[in-house]
């Protein structure tokens, strides 16, 4: 697919952060676009992104971007892809194809009603907003789902998936409905219930007057998202809203059965709820990563600067790669456990055995 | 307090896994026992214990270890330590001190009928079991939970309070459900959620027959946890059933409450409700810590091994230790983001100052 890329494309970007910036720095590495013409409504974002190379002309505005362009990628908040796809597409050529990269879609492509627009969403990089942390490899293996419809120009989706190719992502059709309720069910929902969970526990300790005795770690991770970027946030909630609802009412109803068995004492039915869970998290953890079965390290360290390092320098040299870590230090901040994620069972084995030859008592979990 | 503490104390431990076998370490060290006598039903555990020094002398039951001691804690799994402390009880001298270290306490203060007991909970350690993770100082600092009744022996609790001040932690006392209800909301409820998360998703994606495109951030955070060991945690959600039934239904309802905001798709209403969430974290996070305020760093990095511990060594180097992590790869685990939370703005100016010299893009969340 590759090897007849179109080296003669003339991409526009309209915005260029993170998303746009990174789309641009992976076009140019990769010569998938001879032109990369920007436009960003910041005019400070614009000139960082020309001068960190991710665009090789900067535009005064989205028609001066758009014009002659064969892509045209709309990166900017999900609140604002309608309106600003809207202006590219009136004066987008008639063959162009148009994409956006919001984190929900059916709402734009249904407000879009136009066969040049696909809708798009590469699952990367969320966390760090800023041109200043665009990446060329932000998208490499990544995948970038792309939600056409029965009206969508197959010339123009054939182009869009070519050109998400070349930049090093995994191209993946599907229906715009399909896309919303997985995203809020593995990304939206988790952060709606980090926020119950952080308030709920906030009010509870106000009106009891008891002081948190420590943020334990299960109750660190389930709330490490809470409040997350309003600016974001909001957008994605609102056009995601009614999925998110339903999501939340299948968990009013697993939570509703849960509880019927707590409240019940059936020391047998929880251990078999308990036990699903765990096999549920194994099952999705494994399909979700190349390299074998994830592995479970437990450790006891002293919680001093360096240890971690010291941990994750020693598994580095051996090759061993940290697929996830969680650190739960003691409420003295001196001593604490590291639970580590390896992919294999031949890197686990080890691990453990390095970790081990550093004195730290490890086992698996 | 700890000037004129009883070094002629006999100890007895029931139970010499991590928890038991830590008590015993720091007894030690600190000198808080002359003579640490343990038992386990696990013999291995038991010899174990013995030979870290954990343990002046092993005996052979229950009551050999509780005859003539003055303090008898407990240590063995939540279901067990009614039978437990029952037996010890029956021989334990009339003014000694009985206590143990479940992480439930309204249901064996209420079928332990005797002024020698009260319950305990030190708030430590329950990530790694094992008395090959014991360490004398696993609780320096900690909050350790006591659950005097009015029929408390006042001596008991005072050489209870005494003795829990020697092994360098926080004695609190605190009525039993007031401790469930905490633990409810700050520990058993996450891991319900985690629990009902991660099977709710897989449902899911097996029905529609699509893969998780990766294990999000937050979808990872919030299910770290799913599934956590049967053998603790039935028994813990078996004892407090019904406080964590009603954590269950408040959370219900703030559900309830937020998914009518979603169904409605009232921006300033989720934007309201996401900041007072944000705002709840950061005091609960605060309220926590030592150290100042926490701060939050993100940096875009490689994510080959060794950045890790590059970034660690040198925060480490430069004294700034680090209070939580979050790793984010990227599908291709060859790059990625990376959080850090610090206490102190001093802190977090020099962590950032440090990993923007190594040359990754940093910012202040």
């Amino acid at each position: 697919m590759q090897a007849d890329r179109p080296s003669n494309t003339r991409l526009a970007l309209i915005g260029v952060g993170l998303i746009g910036g990174s789309i641009g720095l992976a076009a140019r590495e990769r010569g998938v676009a001879q032109e990369i013409v920007g436009f960003d409504v910041d005019a400070a974002t614009l000139a960082a992104a020309l001068e960190r190379g991710a665009l090789t002309e900067a535009a005064k505005s989205i028609e001066e971007a758009v014009a002659g362009s064969d892509v045209i990628v709309v990166a900017c908040p999900v609140g604002q892809v309608a309106a600003t796809a809207g202006a590219a597409l009136r004066t987008a050529a008639p063959d162009a194809a148009v994409t956006d990269v919001g984190s929900t879609k059916r709402q734009m492509v249904a407000v879009i009603d136009d066969p040049r627009f696909v809708g798009g969403h590469p699952i990367a990089g969320a966390e760090t907003a800023g041109v200043e942390h665009a990446r060329a490899d932000l998208f490499d293996g990544a995948t970038w789902y792309l939600t056409p419809t029965e009206r969508t120009a197959g010339v123009g989706l054939e182009r869009l998936m070519r050109f998400i190719s070349g930049l090093g992502a995994r191209p993946r059709a599907i229906d715009a409905a399909a896309h919303d309720a997985m995203m809020a069910e593995v990304s939206h929902l988790p952060h709606v219930l980090a926020n119950v969970l952080v308030s709920q526990t906030a009010r509870a300790l106000e009106r009891s007057g008891e002081h948190l005795p420590v943020m334990g770690p299960s109750f660190r991770d389930a709330t490490r998202v809470a409040g997350a970027n309003s600016d974001i946030w909001t957008d994605i909630y609102v056009s995601n809203g009614d999925a998110l609802a339903s999501e939340i009412d299948a968990l009013i109803a697993r939570l509703s059965e849960v509880r019927e068995r707590f409240a019940a004492g059936d020391a047998r039915a929880i251990t078999e709820w308990n036990e699903a869970a765990a096999a549920d998290r194994r099952r999705l953890l494994e399909a979700d990563l190349a390299g074998g079965p994830v592995c479970e390290l437990r450790a006891s360290v002293p919680n001093r600067p360096g240890v971690v390092a010291q941990v994750a320098l020693e598994l580095g040299r051996a090759g061993v790669n940290i697929v996830d870590m969680a650190l739960y230090p003691a409420p003295d901040m001196r001593s604490g456990a590291i639970t580590l994620w390896v992919a294999g069972e031949e890197a686990a084995e080890r691990a453990q055995r390095l970790i081990a030859d550093l004195g730290y008592p490890v086992a698996r979990a």
